[in-house]
């Protein structure tokens, strides 16, 4: 029997704690205890493909940049974006191996892969960029970066203006053929921070934007390009909710695309929270018959992945 | 005929151009000129991985972090070094599957792997460190560094303090079995900036350093421990030189490794510079009968390959 293929999402709980300080050396304690769990799945039989958010990080990578530009020039984005891949990439590869070792598994390779991701240019998320980034900025400067930069500032609910930059819908992952030829035997991580937006132009060469692509809704392009049999997108709560945070809430152990749609429709997700998860998961159940997706925590992954935790999106037979 | 192995090592004049402005964008354009080089190489027929160093990407990597941590926290040096992969690795990936489509070679899969790669804990380089890296300090700040974050500083011909990090040999490259699978099919970057330094700890746990591993014995360990057929290393010279820049500079199109041994040893090229170069070039080629090395400038690089430019290393037969 061939080994069951799972493409997992991890999201910024995976990597950091809330309240400690936001060091690198922290973040590696955190990815170490996350990588325990992920090791316990792969050594349970299953090949897995890693996909990693990067909010804080790539904020922080941007940070330092804006604060050093009067030493060091800034960076573009789509070049911090790259960057936060490495950083992340390399410590989540370097905790799986040792996890790995750990269980008697230190043959497995790990590799992270450096990832662009095609976005379409006529994505309509380039005429309203809605995602901030980087650091505060006063109004004066705020123009002053609008002018020189071509940056899109906008005012922050009264905490100041920031960069906004477009969130367009992951298209195409550019080094797919080497997740291919690396799937079956290799842990391999990807698509880091959703990928690297590029766009192709006519002549068909890339060109790095500067736009934020979703963790979850890359990890799904993953799993369907690749074929996987589940996809798992790891959060800080154990089931998808609806009513949330309302007296009658309502935790789900499964629900079938037809009502996570629905839910959806209703507006019961937040958007850029749990709302991009559920649409990964339903496109990638009904991308093929066959297919589930789960939605669940770090630390419930393992037995959501044999049904036991979580929130299960799936298509009814025949349907 | 199965095609020729070429492990090809970057010099920094193939990544930035000295006297512009070193920001991200004028590095992309210099990349794609390097590109093109590469990629006639590749559509010539050879398999090739590339090996690029880091030193000034890295360096700024450091400064921007080490001026803004009043805002965000320090980055250690072993992340920035990823950090550097991702950053370079993109660039380059980018680049290269421009000008192979350029050249109707853009079926050819061309990927970045963040690299960890193995030192010794007892390499004598660590007793005594002397690369320095980031920006110069005063004595007190330099002394409040030392005390705080455990770092060396030392005094840099007068113009301040700064940190120094030792530069051990590399010894095992972590994520050589993914190098192995994708070889033959892939064009494969790894190794950035000599790759990321980690130790191996007695329970096979791996660690990073903060250290500095020079990337042209990186490429030369890639190259062997691929069984590369040639190992070339491109520089900003065409050719390696004896007595270099004295009135009687000597051109060489060819040495044997004993002949280079013997410049070696008669102190004819600068450490840090030409040095690690034919270094490397001599152990690859003592690896194995048959191997040859080759250092020369990126605009030769085609023809070296073919024995037409640069300096050739080799073994006498029989010897």
């Amino acid at each position: 029997m061939s080994k069951k293929k799972v493409v997992i999402a991890l999201g910024g709980n995976a990597l950091e704690e809330k309240g400690k300080p936001s060091t690198a050396e922290n973040q590696l304690q955190v990815v170490k205890r996350t990588a325990e769990k992920l090791a316990a799945i792969s050594a349970a039989g299953y090949e897995i493909a890693i996909v990693h958010g990067n909010g804080p990080q790539v904020g922080r990578i941007l940070l330092a940049s804006e604060t050093a530009h009067n030493v060091t020039p800034r960076m573009p984005f789509d070049v911090c974006g790259a960057m936060s891949q490495g950083y992340i990439g390399y410590h989540i590869q370097q905790a799986m191996k040792a996890a790995l070792t750990r269980v008697g598994r230190g043959d497995i390779p790990v590799v992270s892969l450096v990832t662009q991701v095609v976005v379409d240019p006529e994505d309509p998320a380039f005429q309203n960029p809605s995602k901030p980034i980087g650091m505060f900025y006063t109004e004066e400067e705020a123009w002053k970066l609008e002018r020189e930069n071509g940056y899109i500032m906008q005012e922050d609910a009264g905490r100041g203006w920031r960069r906004v930059v477009p969130s367009p819908r992951p298209q195409e992952i550019v080094e797919f053929e080497t997740l291919k030829r690396l799937w079956d035997s290799t842990i391999v991580i990807l698509c880091g921070g959703g990928g690297v937006p590029v766009v192709r132009h006519a002549d068909g060469i890339l060109e790095g934007v500067p736009a934020v692509i979703d963790k979850d809704l890359a990890a799904g392009l993953v799993a369907r390009s690749i074929g996987a049999d589940q996809l798992m997108i790891l959060t800080e709560v154990e089931q998808v909710a609806i009513h949330y945070r309302q007296p009658h809430q309502q935790d789900l152990d499964s629900m079938t695309v037809e009502e996570a749609e629905a839910y959806m429709a209703a507006g019961e997700f937040a958007p850029g929270s749990m709302l991009p998860k559920v649409q990964a998961a339903v496109e990638f159940v009904r991308s093929k018959p066959g297919r589930q997706a789960v939605i669940t925590s770090l630390d419930r992954a393992r037995e959501a992945l044999e049904g036991k935790a979580g929130t299960r999106i799936f298509q009814e037979e025949g349907v």
